[in-house]
């Protein structure tokens, strides 16, 4: 009894999981349903009697979760009985031509040289991603055919019926798992994809209040909530494989919603990927919030400036690119984020050469340093996340952002003057905030500078090849999309430094 | 032709990869062939007729590459068929009572409801690893045989027919796959772990080298295959999956070789997902080694004792670990590396202390105190997984080293005074040298110490409980294996020490 609780509790964890899973249970029920009726149904038993149940065979093997899961295992299987029912027929046909007692002999050769070669070619990397179920279907079906019309002379008939029967158990399943609430793989993909982005973005902008602020909490539930929040970036982790099936499905479905059928989706997977080298430096990261405590907070607070901006910027951006990828729209404001943060790096790099950490004790700079160095990645991988989806945006051929939505969600402030920041030695070109995201930042947001900086390279292209492409982003007067910061690792700021070699 | 000449390439590039490919193609072919010739045999023909198709049906779905796969397949296979088909003939039986309008619709009800109730077990993750194709195998049974009984009278002698050519193709595969030629799952598992552990010691014993001496590296080719070498680690990073799957497929194996019915395949996954966390480590490392080239070597010689030594120890102690696993033997040897390499962290540390980078320049400071904090993680991580493996060899009754196994790899020489080491503030307890493995590291090697040292706390118990587990390592006199080292992260060094917070 209380095992049966557990299994119905199990049951509603899964189905509240995805609520798409009950309407796939339910969409396989009807396909099977449907599919036995050939067997009730007078007409359609005349013509096909036992080899009916062929059809039930394919509803129950080739009826997936997504759409292209489905598509793929029907066309393979399609496809694959074709070929080996007509190569079935075939060896019969030759092992006929030699007489009662070869003929055996030869078919059961045959046999083995078939299963044996297309048993080694399932091993072939390419194969397997995506054609290995028609070649077990190939084996399979060659076998029946070719070893079974020994004894049957209506080879052909055997052959020609159980193809239709396959087909028809194959195209109710597309046709259902098509028309029938759809989950389309591609769908998935870009979800997931969005979603990475979403609780990285969502790590990086807490992760400032985090390291600085933690120690004050007192709320045990409280923080353990907020900590599990920051921790769902580890789902990120272990994407890999997840996003390389879903891609691998996609490839098969046909054009739905916004997706063509040609859609990029090997870009998705080179974004995906670029996500989870982020991922990997913020569970590092993540794994010094909590020891970094030792750190007396008065040395903290020396960096808090340039880190806290580097993080939330760098988030920021994520944020706009996870945007720009639910709505399907180019947007150059996640740019904007990258050159902020980049310019924190910037002057971080300068408090650290003021030797503002000169009286730290070495041994509390160990896990200090730690900490800025893998915020420094984090923002240099930004950087190329976001060339990436930039890369994805045009290959997707994302629309350019409507002047409607820019309105609403940023508002961009060209400046070019020293506005009396801060950080007085740098020459402030731009100033593009996006009122929405940074609003709760009033110092010095939105700024990139091109002084003669020797550590952090940013040009700003204005050429008219990139306004182009922007048109639309009517109120973004500097465009900033061809930032590039040569820096890609934390030593390598040392790089162009005054530093002998 | 070029198409044909490159699929030959491509096929000799799988075959080589993995010889036991070849072997498995023609093991299926046999299986195969075997099968098919129930249709020829006349008596076994007489009795089964077209039936014989399942077996070969059987054959080709259940035939997997490792022995586990296919003992999982086949007794999956068989269990669903008897199951579905009893409950498919009560379903056609209560079917039958109704009169001949209901009896098609109560069979539709029936299919529909439990194809869609075992679709949704489907997504179970504790049904999805071990039964997904048990559960796919019993919605086609069920559909099959309650469905095409409406057609037949013979419906229990069908039920009993499939289920004899199922079992008879299953235990084909399964008697096949496992006497000629096996690939057990278990095996493949216990060797990816043990190169594994091997892949990382050889990055950790490379990267002294590499880190303090390679740029006066001349030979382009040399050095790219080298780092070629270094790299393989990288192979560690996605093992995951991997890992999981064998371990799945390794608990239906029955016993063979070394490895009993009931291994702690689960043990397995514990130490494989440390060694990668420690690999997602090495790889933060490696992309410092090449960037790290900025920082003056002689800033990076003024920590290079230390730092060689805690890699090197670490590698060490990993490729003991894989020694040990490979033989199956319980070890102490690589407890006394990760020994050396926490001596090495304090070492370290009072460095740090003394103030030997106090003329750094902090940008300096950024990357090597990263590399540094790396490989302190690194350090911990090697006594986390040293702990991990001796559960892994208590649980897998790992056998106690040899005698004759210790004499000729290893010796170790106890010392219980001040042997005049350099650091001569450390009473030193033991020095237990592995011969083999350390000879080439002439200072201080095998040393560890108990003195009153604030931020490694190393315990040596005696107690005689541990004692009877070694016997016969004879000549291991002072036990090391209950070493524990309370700082699990690079701050945490600070943890204990003498700062305020």
């Amino acid at each position: 009894m209380e095992k049966v609780r557990e299994i119905v509790r199990e049951g509603r964890r899964v189905g509240n999981e995805d609520p798409r899973r009950v309407v796939h249970a339910f969409k396989v029920g009807l396909a099977l349903a449907f599919v036995s009726s050939f067997y009730y149904y007078q007409p359609l038993y005349d013509n096909f009697g036992v080899n009916a149940m062929w059809a039930v065979m394919t509803v129950v093997v080739v009826f997936e979760f997504s759409v292209g899961a489905t598509l793929g295992k029907g066309i393979n299987r399609a496809v694959a009985t074709l070929i080996a029912g007509g190569l079935g027929i075939g060896a019969h046909h030759l092992a006929s031509l030699s007489g009662p007692t070869v003929e055996p002999i030869l078919l059961a050769i045959f046999v083995f040289i078939q299963a044996a070669l297309s048993t080694f070619v399932r091993f072939f990397p390419r194969v397997k991603a995506r054609y290995d179920y028609g070649v077990l279907i190939f084996i399979l079906t060659f076998a029946l055919i070719s070893v079974s019309g020994f004894r049957e002379d209506e080879i052909l008939d055997l052959a020609h019926k159980r193809l239709s029967t396959v087909m028809m158990g194959g195209v109710s399943c597309v046709l259902i798992s098509i028309f029938v609430c759809p989950v389309w793989a591609g769908q998935d993909l870009h979800s997931l994809l969005a979603s990475n982005f979403d609780t990285l973005a969502h790590f990086l902008q807490e992760f400032g209040e985090e390291y600085f602020e933690a120690t004050e909490d007192g709320d045990i539930k409280e923080v353990e909530k907020r900590r599990r929040n920051l921790e769902r970036y580890k789902s990120v982790l272990n994407s890999k494989s997840n996003e390389e099936a879903l891609a691998n499905f996609a490839k098969w479905e046909p054009r739905h919603g916004v997706f063509r059928f040609r859609h990029p989706w090997k870009q998705y997977l080179a974004v995906g990927a670029l996500l989870r080298q982020c991922a990997y430096r913020i569970d590092a990261l993540n794994s010094y919030i909590n020891s970094d405590m030792q750190i007396p907070m008065d040395v903290k607070k020396k960096l808090e400036e340039p880190l806290r901006r580097m993080s939330s910027e760098s988030g920021k951006s994520m944020k706009e690119m996870s945007n720009s990828l639910k709505k399907m729209t180019k947007s150059s404001t996640s740019d904007i984020h990258v050159v902020n943060s980049q310019s924190a790096c910037k002057t971080l790099s300068t408090l650290l050469k003021s030797g503002i950490l000169n009286d730290v004790e070495p041994l509390q700079m160990i896990s200090f340093m730690t900490t800025v160095s893998l915020l420094i990645d984090i923002v240099n991988l930004t950087e190329k996340i976001s060339e990436s989806v930039h890369e994805l945006a045009s290959a997707a051929k994302f629309k350019n952002k409507m002047k409607s939505d820019s309105v609403s969600t940023s508002s961009a402030v060209p400046i070019k003057s020293h506005e009396g920041d801060s950080d007085d030695d740098h020459h402030v070109v731009t100033i593009l905030g996006d009122v929405v995201t940074s609003n709760n930042e009033g110092q010095s947001h939105g700024e990139s500078s091109v002084d003669s900086c020797h550590h952090v390279a940013i040009e700003i292209n204005d050429d008219d090849s990139i306004h182009d492409k922007h048109e639309e982003d009517s109120n973004v007067h500097v465009q900033t999309s061809r930032v590039s910061c040569v820096h890609t690792n934390a030593s390598d700021l040392l790089n162009s430094g005054d530093i002998k070699k």
